[in-house]
């Protein structure tokens, strides 16, 4: 054999496939990593495209994560414009074509799946995924072609109304940008109140903030069908009273869901989970020989649920990262999610982590909740602001299982989040969180910091929890 | 008898004696409660002294965390301007005396004592103590009346140089304060680098900024005297090649650190510990019956070093809550501090949390300390700032020991700090950083937040550490 060389394939050059290339190659230079991409923009933070549309981030160019030249550095090729159509687990082979649609195969000992997740677009009648690219009215925000598109159509003159199908993280995000360029937005969304990944009453603090900011709200309408023709667009749906509605605009946005994209692996004959997500274990291997998986496509390990489907970045990271250790003979665990998120729009920042109420009861716990609304920092030193910070804990254990807080820009609300994450991820208690040792200064904090006053607040009204603790006679 | 209520007395009425009033009585209401206090200014925020000085804050008043009528409001009863003089712990008696020197005693069935620290002068010859107040030209900054006395000679047009003798954290928060009051101010120090609880060049760097904004410094001078006349206030140290120097102001502040204030509990009978500070069990009572004391008079539990004296606000109230809820019949162990501490020095925030490297050693830990300077969100999106974070972790188990970070003010540098802080109290190693599900928008974070970014690269230089790692043929 010519070429002996130890081989590591990756198909896919975002969070997860990059993370997975560059720590197997640190960790063992001696491997051959390659990355295949459908695209040529590897590593690209797509977290950050409504940034770039807002026009807060000037040339799309800096969204990379790292740059070409950084990544190659590194030791790790990439291949660009290939999509992979077949793997064979057997001969250890993948079979991919070029945008020409050129054949190629490529022989791997170790193959990453990183191919992420897909718009859910099946029940809208008259959206069709393979022609949004294509299209001058109708969109969808998942890659950088995606971008190309809505930047071309939004150029034009006669882009003014703007509907968004969906009130999710990238929707509300999407209506903050669209509304910095000048257009008119209009939000659609199913269920009766947005950003149903929080609870209600905070959503409608974040649906306040936008429609003080002149965003349009179309709720409680199941959006079934859209239409282009060539002067607009229409939005049809269903509303609360089985009514039909429809709406007409210059352009859609549709950014409701993700499913995983797992076509390849599951015609490779790879075991699948929830959401038809594909099964891996902690180490991040599919139940194909030699073949690993991580990111958007692959069932995940909730810290408090167990398995579930919950795509997010941060987490095609870890679990990218942790591919690349494993392979590289170096044993890492994923050690779960527990859904940490946080967004910001306009001035306000939401975040959460663990489960909601609504959640913890359907995992089987037996929660409280308790919302506190504190300072950031002393209220006598300037510029203090007040954080709305809930917290749900189990009443019987006092274990704590959630976390959600809203807040100013700039109160540290999504770092007070993450101590609430960092205590979840660590099994601590409700009252525990009152013995961590957090910093103090009037300018930053309290001697109480907010989340140990939240969770102080949480403990008082959990008479059930603090009672039978050993109350001994004095 | 004529009144059979159970009585709960407490000297004290600062951070810890407050919390250990009202967590007594907010869980038994039945208690009679009452606080004696020294003077008449219950619960105020002392360390926001330097903000009433610089004049952010505009009224002395709002720094108290509670004001008399919410103190009262709960039941528990303050005596104001009254000292106590003996504690009879056979008796349960406590003798105190008004400030016209009328005596009264005190029964208790439980006595807790929160006589705070005070400040440590004795090295220093023409200081003293019990005439500062009065004095026109040296002060410390410890009690309300210390800040009158300041304020009072602030006011007065003569007062244009003053010195500040140490570089703690008040004296430099002091040093920004009186700038804010268009005085020249002059820091003093002994050792060579200010600020010597973090490491040096990150005391240099908080040099630099306080040096850019005219704060002049004498460093390596050990200040053994001050002279104070009609005319002006000398201050006299031996520098490090042990000649005399000596220095003229209008005004002195001596901030050089404290000592327990226990004579009380020392006559008394309690057992002492190290540098003087009161023996207490985890539920904060002392060697003496039905006697509690909690705050900067006691010798505190470190979570990595054991027992210390370490008093600082933030453990003064978790102290006296945890005696509150012990004496109310709830047993509650005080958890231990880990020295957490943050500092805003003009644009400035420098935090750290559990050791220093120095400190490791010293505890026979064999420490790596490895600094990485990390934007605080995705450097694409507008306002990014540098962090540098610097990691203590242990090289063989991979412990978490400590953290240093200093950033800009509003880069979440004290969250950030107290995520480390939340992780130092779990007991995780570095590497586990990376294992939580951290907060991630492109406007408030990364996909690793900095803080994991920072152990990665700790991990990466740790080779000692990650290399004996299941290394499994591959």
């Amino acid at each position: 054999m010519a070429n002996k060389a130890e081989k590591l394939l990756i198909i896919g050059g975002s969070d997860a496939g990059v993370s997975a290339a560059l720590k197997a190659k640190e960790l063992k230079p001696e491997l051959e990593v390659q990355v295949l991409l459908a695209d040529e923009y590897p590593n690209l933070s797509i977290c950050g495209l409504p940034y770039a549309i807002s026009g807060e981030v000037a040339n799309w160019r800096s969204l990379a994560h790292r740059g070409l030249k950084e990544l190659t550095a590194t030791g790790v090729k990439f291949q660009m414009n290939m999509i992979a159509e077949k793997i064979d687990s057997q001969q250890h082979e993948v079979v991919v074509h070029s945008l020409s649609g050129e054949l190629k195969v490529y022989h791997y000992n170790h193959l990453v799946v990183a191919t992420g997740a897909k718009p859910k677009l099946s029940h809208i009648k008259g959206v069709d995924l393979s022609r949004t690219q294509q299209s001058r009215k109708v969109h969808v925000l998942h890659t950088m072609a995606d971008y190309f598109a809505i930047e071309k159509n939004l150029a034009t003159n006669d882009t003014q109304e703007v509907a968004i199908v969906g009130s999710g993280y990238i929707g509300i995000e999407m209506a903050e940008a669209l509304k910095k360029r000048q257009l008119d937005v209009t939000i659609f969304q199913r269920s009766t109140e947005i950003l149903s990944t929080v609870d209600a009453d905070l959503g409608q603090i974040v649906h306040r903030k936008l429609s003080m900011n002149s965003v349009n709200f179309v709720t409680g309408l199941t959006v079934s069908e859209i239409n282009e023709n060539n002067r607009n667009v229409e939005v049809i749906g269903l509303n609360e009273r089985h009514k039909s509605e429809a709406y007409k605009f210059d352009l859609v946005l549709i950014v409701v869901g993700v499913q995983p994209n797992a076509e390849l692996l599951i015609k490779a004959g790879a075991t699948t989970g929830i959401a038809g997500a594909i099964k891996v274990d902690q180490y991040m291997h599919t139940s194909l020989p030699d073949i690993w998986a991580a990111g958007d496509l692959v069932e995940t390990k909730h810290h408090l649920l167990g398995e579930t489907y919950l795509p997010l970045g941060t987490t095609a990271h870890k679990q990218g990262r942790t591919a690349g250790f494993n392979i590289a003979g170096i044993q890492r665990a994923f050690k779960g999610s527990i859904g940490t998120q946080v967004l910001k729009v306009f001035d306000l920042v939401v975040a959460r982590a663990g489960l909601l109420a609504s959640e913890a009861i359907h995992a089987g716990f037996d929660p409280l909740t308790v919302t506190t609304v504190v300072d950031d920092h002393k209220a006598y030193f300037p510029g203090s602001q007040k954080i709305r910070i809930r917290i749900t804990g189990d009443k019987k254990t006092g274990r704590l299982l959630g976390v959600q807080l809203i807040g100013h820009y700039g109160s540290e609300v999504a770092k007070r989040s993450d101590i609430f994450a960092t205590a979840i991820f660590n099994d601590m208690t409700v009252a525990e969180i009152s013995d961590l040792d957090l910093s103090y200064s009037p300018p930053v904090g309290s001697p109480w910091d907010a989340v140990q006053i939240a969770a102080q607040n949480w403990e008082q009204q959990n008479t059930k929890y603090l009672l039978p603790l050993n109350r001994k006679p004095v």
